[in-house]
């Protein structure tokens, strides 16, 4: 009995998706993914209702699902992230039922312990053999780890892979194999690759970024963390990358051989392993083609799976060893909070994809922001959601000055000690609102739950209400 | 809090061991193997009871087991396979409670969906960091594969790694990862490199050994199945290499391009995939240290798990894409049923290993096998033991011809058109008799149970008594 099927619907029904099922998707292929709009078209026309979909996170190329929500094919989310135009429908309250904000830490743990059950995992892999072992390295859809598939691989019931490149039985160096897989349906594309990976990764030029990079790094330096063995994991967003930059030119000055970089991997950190600043990435997503290429080539990058990268149920972690990791914000407050969920109106534009995990994991965690976007400050009496709680927060780095939290006196005391500009973060709010005016007040109404956010351990930590 | 134990003793305290739990090791360091005993001595030094030993393999390495089973440390044994000194114990009845026989397939099926539960799996690694990332592809007790360990890894409630070759965290290219272990011991020695695999592997010189390689190399030839895209096992026996010797001859001169060989590993397989003959092996076990060498260096040998090796559970598994498999046997009868598992005198001295999962998977199973063994026929009215059914047994090829299962009437067929000397099996069993003189009747007393032999289905498949 063959596992490979003529086409998608084949494959659907072979493992017997009925309403009220809960399938799921991983997001390597980011916005350029069409395996998700694809399986959903098809349950669609299968007249399916009441699905549940987990998804590892959502990007706008599935905007489709708005559709599927508003006809009941859909009427559950689980997720690790929502780009703007799925969460402004979210936050307008298309779907009935809350959606779950999980983190990519806890996702992999709820499905590994059995709290969150898929019943059919559709798993988008640029390469697969007949069988089912697969790999997101090779193909004309590469994306590189597949990270954040293996746990659906693991435990769904049924495994269907959905591949544009079928290769010869056996694949070698798969990273999904084909004991957990029960179908495999060729199509003609899973992705855009315009949309799968940038084709490099951009420093910025912006002044202020570089400004606040120049600050992290050299606190980063002040922390005493900076030191051989050193590891590190940094965003691809404009602020993180220049972080970055930064931190390599003091690291090859200083002849510091780093061991680990983490995460969600770019260009950046694979010039940095290739130049010796570290002896091993550990890449559970690439961001970037030179990313695909290193993960491809280099013995020493590795794919690890999310559950290794930060289940909190697994025995150990790869953040969980970290010693710094630079992050972003939408809004920090003073408390140290961070929203990267909402946007300043409150609606949804993201989520923790990894934020929570790592900031709870590493010994140092810096955040790194412009102080106002569009003339808001990004510092806040009170975050509109706790994305990651201000607990697991030890730096924020603006172009005005850094704020330390003040459960890190000693970080405080050798951030003076190098001179760097320390400030208390009330007084960063308040230079922000003396630039931008009187702060237009915004409160959101709390009447309607359309997320529930959980923390790391969990449990529920935020209610994100609709607009 | 780190996994890094000062010695044994603190790991096992660490995983909680008690009376009563189930203990598991795998068998890659096969007679050289050091960290079965090491891990018993230390449990009856602390005065532990009552506790099961599920090894995927026993070897006389093993022997002191057999004091820690007079002594009650040990009071149940769960193994695919025993080696004579171990198996002599069993069989004169050392053990209260008979010992379950699995095979390389069922016993990481039984693991996986929870039928054996482990307690805790202490696990040799031949190079670990600190975190528990492991391989056994590097360190001065390289063996390769860590196949066998995988399900032990996945599922037991505790695990403990225990290397000779600690490195820094991340371990690059590791096979059991971080997220499934609770505790790393650093040890002087895991086991005895001689032991461990052997140098290289030796062709026999035996003339009755090459005529049955010959023929069964004819035979399979003759099947058809051996084309482009032929996949292929063979044991690592004097007569089962040959067989590969002759079958790389037919290959190389007919250009045969093969799928992949599977299995327990030799440098002979290594050869025949360099020289083109496969584009693949699939590596669940490393027999000698060109094994060992190409798995680390040729990223067309890969290492897989033992489920998905030939787990009857898995989804599917490299042993049901099989074409041609080569076993041995020690007593075949008059309907094909194999014994592997003990001798002319019913000692235990085997085990199934992998010879039921390959054979049930194969399109042809190929027994190669010496007429007679020390004045005995090798073919016998009823095996002692059914260790492989009949129903997945094709050919039995001995120097005085090749016998066909009558299951298989198209293949006696070409074998005939092929001028290949086939016999009925009752013939080949007069032969026997005419060659040795009147077979000793000897049948076993059926008095005490020592073994019971479980097959592909986990049902029980036959019983082996005591002596």
């Amino acid at each position: 009995m063959s596992k490979l099927c003529q086409n998608l619907r084949q494959a659907i029904q072979g493992a017997g998706l009925r309403d009220g099922m809960t399938i799921s998707f991983h997001h390597h292929l980011r916005n350029g993914d069409y395996v998700l709009n694809m399986v959903l078209q098809e349950a669609a026309q299968m007249g399916i209702r009441d699905l549940t979909v987990n998804a590892s996170s959502l990007f706008d190329c599935h905007r489709p699902l708005i559709g599927h929500i508003q006809n009941e094919v859909v009427t559950g989310i689980i997720t690790d992230y929502a780009a703007a135009g799925i969460g402004r429908a979210i936050s307008e309250g298309v779907l009935k039922k809350p959606v779950t904000f999980l983190t990519h830490g806890t996702r992999p743990s709820n499905i590994l312990n059995g709290t969150d059950h898929i019943d059919i995992a559709f798993l988008a892999a640029p390469t697969s053999d007949c069988e089912g072992n697969c790999s997101g390295k090779y193909g004309p859809s590469a994306c590189g780890s597949l990270g954040y598939a293996f746990a659906d691989a693991q435990r769904a019931d049924k495994v269907v892979i959905i591949s544009d490149n079928l290769v010869e039985y056996p694949l070698c160096d798969p990273s999904i194999t084909e004991d957990l897989v029960d179908f495999v349906v060729q199509v003609d594309a899973i992705g855009n690759p315009a949309g799968i990976v940038s084709g490099t990764t951009q420093m910025p030029k912006d002044p202020i970024a570089l400004k606040i990079a120049g600050y992290a790094a050299q606190a980063i330096y002040a922390s005493g963390l900076l030191k051989e063995g050193f590891s590190f994991q940094t965003g691809a967003g404009g602020a993180s990358l220049a972080v970055a930059d930064s931190m390599k030119r003091i690291m090859l000055s200083e002849k510091i051989h780093g061991s680990y970089a983490l995460g969600g991997i770019t260009g950046y950190m694979v010039d940095m392993l290739e130049a010796g600043c570290f002896r091993a990435i550990q890449d559970v997503q690439c961001f970037d083609l030179e990313a695909v290429r290193s993960i491809r080539e280099n013995p020493g990058h590795v794919e690890i799976t999310a559950a290794q990268y930060a289940s909190p149920t697994a025995k150990s972690n790869a953040a969980s060893h970290l010693d710094v990791v630079v992050l972003g914000a939408t809004q920090i407050d003073t408390e140290f909070n961070i929203n990267v969920h909402t946007d300043s109106n409150n609606l949804i534009m993201g989520g923790s994809g990894g934020h929570t995990d790592v900031a709870a994991g590493a010994k140092l965690t810096v955040i790194v922001a412009p102080l106002s976007r569009a003339r808001m400050s990004i510092v806040v009496d009170r975050v509109f959601t706790v994305s990651t709680p201000g607990s697991d927060v030890d730096l924020l780095v603006t172009q005005y000055g850094i704020a330390v939290n003040p459960r890190r006196p000693e970080l405080k005391a050798a951030l003076k000690d190098a001179r760097l500009p320390v400030a208390d973060i009330r007084e960063l709010q308040r230079t922000a609102a003396a630039l931008n005016g009187p702060a237009k007040p915004f409160r959101p109404a709390k009447e309607r739950v359309v997320a529930q956010v959980f923390g790391r351990n969990n449990q529920l930590q935020d209610l994100i209400y609709g607009v």
